[in-house]
């Protein structure tokens, strides 16, 4: 048998075509006229607009609108995703690797700011199959941080990973998306080590 | 001189009338409409439509669309506020003033749910005059925290009433509107209980 290459199969849900750079910048516009107002308050005709684009050119890029939602809420949830693992692979420390999942949390919101906004604000705009498949993709996310807690419930550091406290602790890193400045006096980092500080208290076994 | 009865006079911002069953319904459906849709995506004619109006009588009762959007988000705020202020006045220990405190804001996020998601969602998309003001009243109920935290920590029984724990803490509380559920299998005064542990150890002088 000789290997073989993968082919590049066009994505059933999201009809996701091969990277390009027009694509790109349709996802950046779509990211920031979304962000303000609101999936549905934004027309295709003003995406193409804003993209240099004819609308015909525009969906032969996107496939449809609740397409490209998606496809905004998955590189979101992708990127966290990608550098979570990061954090949780760098360490052993239960301790440790929650500090490095706050930071790289905050440092991905504070980056990416009209994509959290979209996700935040649009995930339930999103209908069918591709709703359950971001919903999956979110509770993956979510067991990073819930198996971060269990070993530190077996280690003895941490007294809970029990859904609901993980879920407060993540809802304290989403929320932070309505008042994270990258560019205020106190730094991300900063803010993240203060909320490890929260976290790490109230999770932590007497 | 005589007392003098204050004068109805009219909101110069919201254009606020007496209240009365048909603005209260109109206030009803454009939460539910706006919620789903969007403050962008709902158009007036819609918001008539499902108040049984025609355009001229939802403009005299509403004023404008912002309008109705600024009066949603105060409503909200305001409901949240008193029930904080009576939280906080029924007792003088600090961590009982904070127990109370998220079990009121929880109750209150169960109780309006599509209220809290047009003020999450939308606030933004306030202006001008509106803006400020709406921003002043949330400012006003993140101080019933942050002096509920400054007490706790003259008594000794809290490490922090740093802004940014308080603010943590209340993105903890404002994003549980994401995912809690009055009618899940576990309740919303219990959901409070497992939150003020996380939190009151969080902010907890060692």
């Amino acid at each position: 048998m000789t290997p073989t290459i993968p082919q590049e199969t066009e994505d059933p849900v999201s009809g996701e075509q091969p990277a390009d750079s027009t694509r790109d910048r349709i996802l950046q516009v779509a990211s920031q006229i979304f962000a303000v107002k609101g999936y549905h308050g934004a027309g295709v005709s003003e995406l193409g607009e804003a993209a240099g684009l004819q609308r015909g050119a525009l969906y032969y890029h996107i496939g449809s609108k609740e397409d490209l939602l998606f496809d905004l809420c998955k590189r979101h949830v992708d990127e966290a995703l990608t550098r979570g693992r990061a954090a949780v692979a760098s360490t052993a420390d239960p301790r440790e690797q929650l500090r490095l999942l706050v930071h790289a949390h905050l440092n991905t919101l504070a980056e990416r700011r009209s994509d959290v906004i979209v996700a935040e604000h649009e995930m339930r705009s999103l209908t069918g199959d591709r709703s359950v498949r971001l919903r999956a993709l979110r509770r993956e996310y979510q067991s990073l941080f819930e198996e971060v807690f269990e070993r530190g419930v077996a280690a003895g550091v941490f007294r809970t990973a029990h859904p609901i406290d993980v879920m407060g602790v993540l809802g304290l890193l989403n929320y932070t998306y309505v008042w994270l400045d990258p560019k205020g006096p106190t730094s991300v980092d900063e803010i993240a080590e203060r909320l490890v500080v929260l976290i790490v208290d109230g999770m932590a076994a007497h």
